[in-house]
């Protein structure tokens, strides 16, 4: 539609009849579609710019063209060091300082975090879009789009998933807390599962025409939770650093200050327990219950 | 010492005093200080061409520089697809055929050797050797030095330990069927633990002077178990590609014709569990008693 090379913008598609997704969420709005795409716009995006998808070869040098330092710094920086640390960008009312200071001490989750920011950091799987929460997703008539991919590197296909779903829990939350009606609730619950479920039927449907037929079924089922528990362990670092650390999101900021303090303590003790212990989170339900426990702990 | 741009030769250091390691192992001779001087090298390649030793944003710039996309493939379907199924590379003496066609029809051996694939094509770990067997080692006079680095690239640190380990494992099938004399036998065999302990070793001497301290002491035990963990794996493929594959070694094909033929199945077998099942091996000691059982077993 237009390009300015001045300012190196380039028009692609009019969205204008789209919202941000967050925003959506926020106001109590369903698009039940929404993760259903998410989950197989990951899976398809992992198996083609894999080695699933393409001739290994080509798919090194689009490694090699696709280093993405300084943004991938912002990540390990922001997301994946300085939220359970002192440091100058984090920002939280001071009535969290107890749980906040709390989970600065935890060994279980320091040492959490890091093993999460060295598999960010060593696992090339495929090209991920690398920022994908609520706030880089706009919807609308049924559309679903995925937009702001300049965090795109070679990464573990997890860590988008993991966006999705921290951005899921948090919108949980903010529902349950605001008694929005039981449907709704459902609905920002259901997005892990259904985003989930269909980043695995895509990847199915997709496997038996992968470039390289010696990757067995096997591996793709250990593959599948690796995803899993990179999914889980990124989504606790990502809900995390959104309570705080530098970004916030309006989830949790357009809540009035008491709902506000509430929703935090929820998302971090969920956010701790994702870092510290996953091996017992199997499925979507089990996550569902780890929230609903943490909500009903501080009721 | 010299420089021939038409040939690609650079002659850098003068190794006429040094000889092939797999040659003087084959030998019976002892270089005792041969598997500690590679584990040493091993951590301190893996340290400072890692995140641990270098400012992430050049780290990722070393990663696009390095990319290896030809000697890759070749390792990426030698080491890592063919040897496992049938194909025209192979070769091994028929009267090996019942055990290499039961490997072929083993379920878990051949899922194990697709994670093991996968995981050598995403973990980007380090630069490391790519191809760090006995015949990529010269020794002599209390010197240690690896040559050929041709296969370098960013991998998965226990691929280079792993092509220790798996040669050190023929080598100690080897002695044994020769009946070297005793403390020869336990050279060989002790070459597994004391790269690996010259490597633990010298990854936490370096440790306290890491680039990056958010990697806690946690995180490295994680990442030396998964480092562990991989070189008994890639120990296992390149065991079993060098016993069928394209290429073998003349510690076994130097042996008369039985003896070739039961070291092979000896090999094969140790190749075949280091495969399938791992979690069980958890020290050098281990290791050592699955050799000795699969050595026993073919009495």
């Amino acid at each position: 539609h237009g390009f300015d090379p001045i300012r190196y913008v380039i028009a692609m598609e009019d969205l204008a009849d789209l919202r941000v997704w967050r925003g959506a969420l926020n106001d109590g709005e369903i698009h039940a579609e929404a993760a259903e795409t998410l989950g197989t716009y990951v899976a398809r995006i992992a198996f083609h710019t894999s080695d699933l998808g393409m001739d290994p070869e080509d798919r090194k040098r689009l490694v090699a063209r696709t280093v993405n330092p300084e943004l991938c710094r912002i990540t390990e920086d922001l997301v994946l060091t300085e939220p359970i640390r002192v440091h100058e960008h984090n920002r939280y009312d001071p009535a969290l300082e107890p749980v906040v200071a709390a989970l600065r001490a935890d060994a279980a989750a320091i040492d959490g975090l890091s093993v999460l920011k060295h598999r960010f950091m060593t696992r090339g799987e495929a090209l991920i879009h690398g920022d994908l929460h609520t706030g880089s997703v706009m919807v609308g008539g049924g559309r679903t789009v995925a937009i702001d991919p300049e965090f795109a590197f070679y990464g573990p296909v997890g860590f988008d998933l993991g966006a999705i779903w921290a951005n899921a829990v948090i919108a949980t939350v903010r529902a349950v807390l605001l008694d929005r009606p039981a449907d709704f609730e459902a609905h920002v619950e259901g997005i892990v599962a259904e985003s989930w479920a269909a980043f695995q039927d895509e990847l199915r449907t997709l496997w038996p025409s992968r470039a390289d037929p010696s990757f067995t079924d096997g591996m793709r089922a250990t593959w599948e939770r690796a995803v899993w528990d990179d999914g889980l362990g990124f989504a606790g670092a990502k809900a995390m650093r959104r309570m705080v650390g530098f970004a916030h999101v309006t989830d949790i900021e357009s809540l009035e200050p008491p709902l506000r303090l509430r929703a935090s303590r929820i998302v971090l003790a969920i956010a701790r327990r994702l870092l510290v212990r996953r091996d017992d989170i199997t499925t979507p339900d089990d996550l569902a219950g780890v929230v609903r426990a943490a909500i009903d702990a501080t009721g």
